[in-house]
């Protein structure tokens, strides 16, 4: 068994070098100051699809863009019609942020796909490397992932309306000016589907500290954890004289929030000690303007966000929230507004390939760990549409988001190791059967 | 002994009526849209001095001021040598503040005066009534009580040069300005002391809920609280992103500062629990500007006010801070900047004159407690030049320092009448014995 997992090793060795040189020209030809700038369906974007296109026309794959602008590079497989594996992510960036966010997982696929070609790999669907559109979008449009979603049908016609923050224009014209069909997505049709596309798999820089600190190159995605949150919470209590006003006439409404602040902190640490997996943070925690010496807070403000993969760990801390706050308002005479809740769900990430990814790390030998995303992603698009979905994850340093994200080629080099492992294994050629359950 | 006790009270009965006269008249020449304006050496203050000097004349006192402006109004007793008796409090007032704080204390002496007066009563020893300057100094210049202390040769040179805050002139001019004499207080000259002054009492309202709360009129004040005070607190963290920084990688500064607020308001209700009476306040506490959804709090800012008349129980709850602290700092990973501490010496009230005016009230069938000051007044800088002080203070409602502070006269009038049998006990007569240890 182990010389059979082995084989591809051997023989189909992801182009690392092309993607290194690659990430080079991406990161020249979008430099802005320090980092990059790579504007969602504008100048920067276009730029970076360009270079990859160009390239697969060089590797010989074939290229194609959907109505929304999302570029496919396709390696053709023995059996045209079987479901396709999509490998992708996306080439915009934050404003002034870093090169590899995005960008590493789709030259991950164009170095499995050239590494295949090199060892005259016909895999047994077609495998496809797919650059999606504005995953950043949170930085030019307030709406998340309209590149994947208008492939996937699920972009809503309003959405096309929002206006790109620089420019005041909107989605809709920004496509129209790059060449493409909002009025595609508008009608809700579909280019991916359930029925065309076996999985979607998205390399990704961590974009957190976990692996750097834990000395491991590589993670396989559990999740993309859903969130519950509060942005406009408020404790109202009672300005009075610091000194004049004994403890039990006090209505102090920032002692009230710090106590709900360690409430929720307590309960976070013995979910973890229970083995949950989750985060919560009082983002912000302040007393207002009207604060000052000599005076018990009247007034405090908070936003809170709580995020896990799993819907239980965030409910337990709403409901320890639920429980706490009419509590201490009795007991410190306050009163809470806990304004608009707002949140997503989770995206778990599909078992079966994240079992085939830990399979071929572990085939590889090389380390890795499961762990869930912090951040959100085109994958959780993938998984909202029913498209079996996974990520990996590469150890990078420095946050992202930054101008001083970094990531080691030699664990990028890993990732697309345990990528292009995976999918020799799936895609083998055996009369087109994917090997996804 | 009852009836000997309750003889004054027959006879002496203090002239409430006609501090209700005063106060009407201070109102009306010193309203300010809502409330007053009787500025420190300014133009309000000269206008209540003149006032009160104007009926102290009708009355029949003798009435001097003293070089910084302070004004005697006095009755004189049997022996002329005898250690006199200060009744007294200031007449300025914090802009657009209430018309009792502090006038309250100077019109209830002029009432027992009067009351003495009209009784045909000669104490044994001078009873005065001074009506200090400028006790509202905080709100006018930066320092704490000019005119008691420059009476008490403890006001110190730099302080005259500190400036008005809305005229810029200093406080040396504004008292050349009113016709008085800076150089006196520069040289360290006296004209209170512990050899010609037995006693100081001022009459103030509570500037607090208690005695409204309790539904008490008045209160014998055990001391003025001494503090100790950090007033530019931070904690530095780092900025992460909350989504995908787990809960150890953290180094979150505002939920630090949340579990120090904690540990102290749980060591103060702790302390309390034991008997200890003090007030411990995070006035402010506060994630920074930076701060903001989706991020882990970097920085947060603080300001401390723990004020108690016992100096022990203040320190307990530094020394909680302290042991807390770096242990925070290990565990959050986070630092700690406490920056300065600032703070004020306590100044208990004198055992004596406490004990004789909670016999008075007592004798006299008022309902009353014990309960230390909130604030500072000017019977902190008397207690601190040796001269045994004593506070009563009256109940008032909606704080003080705002134009709703409020006083009933009824309650004004006990206050008055636990004042004067207390003056009328101690300066009986008998030989310019004052009856004070």
């Amino acid at each position: 068994m182990a010389s059979e997992l082995d084989r591809p090793r051997r023989n189909l060795r992801p182009d690392v070098a092309l993607a290194a040189r690659l990430f080079d020209e991406l990161r020249e030809k979008s430099l802005d100051g320090e980092g990059v700038t790579r504007d969602a369906y504008g100048a920067g974007e276009r730029m970076a699809h360009s270079v990859v296109r160009r390239e697969a026309e060089v590797l010989g794959l074939r290229v194609s863009t959907d109505p929304v602008g999302n570029l496919y590079m396709t390696l053709p497989g023995q059996d045209p019609n079987a479901p396709r594996i999509l490998l992708g992510s996306h080439l915009d960036s934050v404003p002034n942020g870093g090169n590899f966010d995005g960008a590493a997982g789709v030259l991950a696929g164009l170095a499995v796909l050239a590494g295949f070609r090199q060892a005259g790999f016909t895999p047994g669907c077609d495998v496809t490397v797919m650059a999606t559109r504005a995953e950043e979008a949170g930085a030019w449009f307030a709406t998340s992932y309209p590149g994947s979603r208008g492939a996937l049908g699920r972009l809503k016609a309003e959405e096309l309306l929002i206006k790109r923050q620089d420019t005041g224009k909107s989605l809709a014209d920004h496509m129209r000016q790059e060449g493409f069909d909002p009025d595609f997505a508008a009608a809700g049709e579909a280019v991916v589907t359930p029925l065309n596309t076996a999985a979607f798999v998205e390399l990704h820089i961590e974009q957190g500290p976990v692996l750097d600190s834990e000395r491991i190159p590589v993670a396989i995605v559990s999740g993309i954890p859903g969130s519950r949150r509060l942005r406009q919470g408020r404790v109202l209590g009672e300005y009075n004289h610091s000194g004049g006003t004994p403890r039990r006439y006090r209505r102090d409404a920032a002692i009230a929030l710090a106590e709900l602040a360690m409430a929720l902190d307590e309960k976070w640490a013995g979910l973890e000690a229970q083995g949950h997996r989750l985060v919560c943070t009082f983002c912000t925690l302040a007393t207002t303007e009207e604060a000052g010496f000599t005076k018990i807070p009247g007034e405090a403000t908070f936003m809170l966000d709580v995020r896990s993969v799993d819907p239980a760990s965030v409910d337990a801390i709403f409901s320890e929230l639920h429980r706490k706050v009419p509590e201490i308002e009795v007991r410190r005479g306050v009163r809470f507004e806990l304004g608009e809740e707002t949140g997503s769900k989770a995206s778990p990430m599909d078992a079966a390939i994240r079992a085939g990814l830990i399979a071929s790390a572990g085939s590889l030998q090389i380390s890795h760990l499961e762990m869930a995303s912090g951040g959100g992603h085109d994958a959780a698009a993938f998984a909202a549409a029913g498209i079996p979905a996974a990520m990996i994850f590469v150890r990078n340093q420095n946050g992202s988001h930054n101008p001083h994200e970094a990531m080691r080629i030699e664990d990028f080099a890993a990732g697309c190791e345990v990528l292009g492992h995976w999918v020799a294994n799936i895609a083998s050629g055996q009369s087109g059967k994917t090997g996804i359950a």
